[in-house]
């Protein structure tokens, strides 16, 4: 009998939660260690949130789970050797990132997103606005305004749409999430080594 | 300049709590390696969750937290060797168990609140039962009797009522939390490691 080795990791994420980017900052380096093949998958947590009633990020909603993570970011942003800035306002609006990411080729997709967590959360930049996204896609070689035409279309769109909605059907209710080729979920940036491991090993 | 060293850990924990299972299981073992003295504080969530406008375990009222949470806890006692039962009703109500802690010399708490959790989680032991806290006593070489009227006295109440307040006080918003000598908060059974060792070294 032959074990089956899972080499396929799905990361989850909404652009605008802050424990996704020190997840977004390591995954790929931890990926590659592992022979593991990493699909980038946006989603918006907000509709997934609206569903628990919560029409603002629960970080807002309650002060003090939000007092704790602006903390904990500080912490962990520290020890992970990464820049940290509050974004303001907070939560940013993700949703012309996650489509712009979309719009890419899956091959462009890591380093855009990375470029994009560190301009929000290393640099304070406002990432809802197109000059932001258009100058993150410049500098890592992309057509800015070709890819943002593509980010606007209705394919894409419908993706990024339909993608939530597989997110919610799989049981994701929190960013970062990753989900093993055998349907394992692991939920947030604590989980990403373990995650990594799993899909690697293809088990615990 | 001499460094302050923190040798101090507070444990804040609600005996309902899941991910505190866990936790407790492994702190005192963990906390005598980094030689800490861990402080026991149990306190209850119901009060604090309130305040959040939740009647009930987080985990019920968002379902997909909750399923996540219950497969989390699968792996991570699988990983700890930790028997493991999902308790039912979960919830299980901790006003008791937090009670006869508190009526305890501090020496004494440790091997109860271990044995309390493990009652509960490993065994799926109804823990709210004076009968199942009662044996627990006696197995630790309580006097149970004795103790049990204790924890039903009003300074013990009162205390539990104060030591609520600390928590809310002092930003605790989940189970199970580590506060260290000089404030640092931690929450989560991921993040008892962290704890010890900033407790332990006096920073990060």
């Amino acid at each position: 009998m032959t074990q089956h080795i899972s080499t396929r990791l799905d990361f989850w994420f909404d652009f605008a939660s802050t424990y996704s980017y020190p997840a977004a900052m390591r995954l790929d380096t931890l990926a590659r260690e592992r022979q593991i093949d990493l699909r980038y998958r946006p989603f918006l947590l907000g509709p997934i949130f609206a569903e628990a009633g919560w029409r603002n990020s629960p970080f807002n909603i309650y002060p003090a789970k939000g007092k704790y993570m602006w903390r904990d970011m500080e912490r962990i942003c520290a020890a992970q050797g990464l820049a940290w800035q509050r974004p303001d306002p907070f939560p940013q609006n993700s949703l012309l990132a996650a489509r712009v990411t979309l719009a890419l080729e899956e091959g462009a997709r890591g380093a855009f997103i990375r470029a994009v967590y560190a301009a929000e959360f290393g640099e304070g930049k406002p990432i809802a606005e197109r000059q932001v996204l258009a100058d993150i896609l410049k500098h890592i070689g992309q057509h800015a305004n070709a890819v943002l035409e593509r980010a606007a279309s209705e394919p894409v769109k419908a993706k990024l749409k339909s993608e939530t909605e597989e997110a919610r059907r799989l049981g994701i209710f929190g960013s970062p999430s990753f989900i093993t080729e055998d349907g394992e979920l692991f939920w947030g940036n604590d989980r990403a080594i373990e995650a990594l491991d799993w899909a690697a090993s293809g088990g615990p």
